[in-house]
């Protein structure tokens, strides 16, 4: 999402089958909440086409990654990594520290402001190894509360961001959904038209709907 | 988590099988961020089961209701209702209104502080009926994305309390996390003593990762 530098999502880990809906989800909320791009494991070849496909057809920048070396990309990744775990310092005591080491603060005196680094953000699926709590820079925890990494990842991307992601605009983007207060309207992103009789958004109120763009 | 208002989680629609573990991370998620209650659909009874488990080994007070009559459940329901929905309106221009309906903002002035309302969070699973676009008081989009219904649910809870419901305590826990930089430790939450051997967080450093509580 910013031009100085990468926000990196690592989904550690993958179950085919099992494990397919979550991290597609991981890569859409990657995607939707900020960051540059997503690394899978090599056998999530289904779920990095549905993140892509999203990416399609709802704009980018965003890249989707398949790499079957995860833990040569933690060791050898030239930036901070954070580690999101249930085990991990607090959020809300370490999100400062997280924000300055990348260049995301914005200090009293400007000349202070920390060169921007790269961000790599670990998010695990199966059994993470140790040496990833070592290698970390921050192991984080949204809550010491068995959830979901999903939801772990957006608050944390929420907070990196400060809320700034929530307003990000969209490249090469065919339809565009209008916010609102009552309706599921879709425009064409091309044109600009107001295409809510076309697949997307076709005849869908009342009965037909349509609200769930997820895929899974 | 707050005395003076319930904030409830209802999860609309459920497929077993197919939504097993988005359901059981909606009502996961829904307990770690801050709400009261989740009501899951009667047939997502597995789910249920598992909240409730994380609950009891975890602390509460967290409820999990399992019922059959959602369309009624949202109708009726004596309060605020929302709809996290992409189509709906932007998140960060609807939190202060919402915040503000159910009296959890701080006007200036405390003796215009709205009285505490009972706030009903719905999200979706399956296509849900246009009658839930027309009953609820806010739909909310966390971005006007597709992604994930977790991953919006967290960030709305998270905004809806401010971040304050990272600091709740839990009572009735078994065990506990200690956040920590590098580590893994959980105490026995009675005595408060490390339990570092017990099966919770026991031979587990390096090698047998115990990181992911996560149940699905």
């Amino acid at each position: 999402m910013n031009d100085a530098r990468e926000v990196v999502v690592l989904r550690y880990g993958h179950r085919p089958g099992r494990d397919d809906r979550m991290t597609t989800h991981v890569g859409l909320t990657a995607r939707a909440l900020g960051a540059d791009r997503v690394i899978f494991p090599d056998n999530a070849g289904q779920s990095a086409e549905t993140v892509r496909d999203i990416t399609g057809r709802f704009g980018g920048p965003f890249a989707v990654e398949l790499r079957d070396d995860q833990k040569a990309i933690v060791r050898e990744f030239d930036g901070v990594v954070v580690h999101l775990t249930m085990y991990g310092e607090r959020v809300q005591d370490v999100e400062t520290a997280v924000r300055e080491a990348v260049g995301l603060d914005e200090p009293e005196a400007p000349e202070e402001a920390s060169p921007p680094r790269d961000l790599l953000v670990v998010v695990g699926g199966e059994k993470v190894p140790w040496a990833l709590y070592e290698r970390a820079d921050f192991n984080v925890g949204v809550t010491n509360q068995p959830h979901s990494e999903v939801a772990g990842l957006a608050v944390f991307l929420d907070r990196l961001f400060d809320g700034a992601e929530l307003g990000r605009e969209w490249a090469d983007a065919d339809r565009r959904v209008v916010p609102e207060a009552t309706g599921k309207t879709v425009i064409d992103a091309g044109t600009e038209t107001d295409s809510a009789g076309d697949d997307e958004a076709g005849d869908d109120r009342p009965g037909n709907d349509r609200a769930s763009e997820r895929r899974d």
